[in-house]
């Protein structure tokens, strides 16, 4: 029988990881996992949720309220202005916000522009929505080329997505070119999927600027959120979107139709990680910064390897491969995997645009990011003889 | 903009909740929440995996080895044998598993076929993967009539959800019937996706069968089950999937376009769950089986408005109205919610089959059963006079 699921693949990220469980001793720096545990100050307010028996029950389809209040007072203290009632969806995750979004607001055959690189789910959701993805590639410094963009533009464009900061590059988009493309949606009526997980890992503040903060703009804008990288909660599967009441009107039914509402533990969770007092959060920041640095210092000993843009922000780098008979970023990663026991994801998988790179996580504690470039170098020592 | 969830209605049982969140003092006998709280001895394992810093991050896609490996032990118990590796998907509850069946297995204009009644979300989750639910009536013991089921399949027909036990029913398909349904299947190449999460509340276990305990039909049957149910998990979002690998293949792709993976605090519950100790859940079972009985004699008491047929399984019944004046389930549920302060579920949110009924859960205290028939009592006194 044929079916809906053939032109989709399995994200590459998880195909990685899949083949990397099966060798013993890898080390890997590809998934985005951090290396920490989840900090014990929301585990301990997660313990007393259940002991008080208030896990149990699904909440009511949009989250608890009292999350979506301290949500919306969160969102206020940054700039953006949401109802908490009806404004705001409490999500399994990011990646359930973007494809319930997408299956709420785009039908059929409809075009959504994603930039080339960027995550490689967006693909999968975009597919799952039976809709085409459209790639634009950015440019050499990672950011938007607005003719290249305005190209890609046609009648059956419902949607673009944009993560920003953007993964797999740890790069930050203008302000000045997100909002030609904001006025761009509004003119030719598409949406834009405001993807800002990695918001709260940001090196140099002063770069950043997020689009939800303009009302001008929120009734073709849906923001989306994830608890699980600054908060080191990946496996809890917690966000929220936000979005003018009218989107959220649509995006509330698929989201029932995918979860019923977010796991409850987790909005426990959730709550405890935004009531978390502001010096934590600046050290895990502090943390990130950290690793960034070690990263790009191995990075450096490497330039007759890889160049790279420094990130900003997240905790990848997308080093570009400058070894010629080494561009195939498939058969490098997983020579990679089988010769020097170390998981990195293969460029090609965030875009055509991505071939040539390789996406290198620096979630992971240090001593795993030393390991694995120790091994890596001796890797490229070893094929250069 | 138009957009692709126009077609779609926020389940009915969803909107029933949130009225009823607005009226202070309502008894709700509509969602399906266990009355309890999840079973201590699955609380304490899921302290212990926070402490031991298990939850953080994200398992495979397919879920935590350890709880698939538990999941194909206890199948192999009931009679199916599934290779735990490449044929289970641990998903974020059962509707999760659902959506990704069908947005992986069948296709935009495709039919899917519903018993009317059948569990409101099924009409959702079949337009959420833009293909077209197909009302088949069930008799008058809410058993299937093959002749009607042969008079929908068409050459557009890809798949059928059958709840075994039956949601709002309560009531179990007959086994020869579900071998017919199975043999068309095969001939007609169509899914059966079978949704048994109410397995683990059967008061009559002679009755049950499962179609997923015969190997010839594997290929063309994907099982579902929750611990919602069970175990008092509504909140946890957690469930599993099985099927033959070819279409685990296609589903795993979805699954992690859905939810990346189920929230691994709850995978921990999961695998707590399946550990219970068989006494205990025998206990949790005659505690439901006690409700029913509550439920039903509080029923009789009540013969002039309503006729039923005694549920077998799960925590509903679907009582008849007899009142003429009162056909209309929207008008009957939204009257005894404003004036007589309990929430029910309009019969016809389950398909036009059940339209003059309405669905009452028996899964709440008997404490709050009985308030709810008393002020059920109290209100039809009065429109009686």
């Amino acid at each position: 029988m044929d079916n809906g699921s053939q032109q989709i693949e399995l994200s590459p990220i998880k195909q990685i990881e899949l083949l990397a469980s099966k060798i013993p001793g890898v080390v890997s720096l590809a998934q985005g996992i951090p290396a920490d545990d989840t900090p014990s100050i929301i585990k301990d307010e997660v313990i007393s949720a259940l002991q008080l028996g208030k896990a149990a029950r699904y909440s009511l389809t949009y989250g608890l309220p009292q999350l979506r209040e301290e949500i919306s007072q969160h969102l206020q203290s940054i700039g953006m202005e949401y109802d908490w009632e009806r404004e705001i969806i409490v999500t399994a995750g990011s990646i359930e916000g973007i494809t319930a979004s997408l299956l709420a607001l785009v039908s059929p055959g409809d075009e959504v522009i994603i930039t080339s690189p960027s995550y490689a789910s967006y693909q999968q959701a975009i597919k799952v929505a039976r809709a085409i993805p459209v790639e634009v590639d950015l440019d050499d410094k990672w950011q938007f080329d607005l003719d290249a963009f305005k190209k890609k533009i046609s009648k059956r464009t419902k949607a673009v997505i944009i993560a920003n900061p953007n993964n797999p590059t740890g790069t930050i988009f203008a302000k000045q070119e997100l909002i030609e493309i904001a006025k761009l949606a509004k003119s030719n009526n598409f949406f834009i999927i405001l993807d800002e997980v990695y918001r709260d890992l940001i090196y140099e503040d002063s770069l950043f600027f997020s689009l939800a903060e303009l009302p001008e703009f929120r009734d073709v804008i849906v923001r989306v959120y994830s608890f699980s990288k600054a908060y080191a909660m990946t496996g809890w599967r917690i966000g929220y979107l936000h979005s003018d009441k009218r989107n959220v009107d649509e995006i509330i039914k698929t989201h029932d139709a995918l979860v019923t509402c977010a796991p409850v533990i987790s909005q426990y969770a959730a709550l405890a990680a935004l009531l978390m007092p502001e010096e934590q959060k600046d050290q895990i920041r502090q943390a990130y910064k950290n690793r960034r640095d070690v990263i790009v210092s191995r990075l450096d000993k490497m330039s007759d390897i890889f160049s790279y843009q420094k990130p900003t922000a997240a905790y990848f780098v997308f080093p570009k491969i400058k070894l010629l008979d080494w561009q195939d970023s498939w058969r490098l990663s997983l020579a990679l995997l089988e010769q020097a026991k170390v998981a990195v994801v293969p460029g090609v998988s965030f875009g055509k645009r991505g071939e040539g790179h390789i996406r290198v996580c620096f979630g992971r504690s240090v001593h795993d990011i030393n390991i694995a470039f120790d091994r890596m170098e001796e890797f490229f020592d070893k094929i250069k003889t």
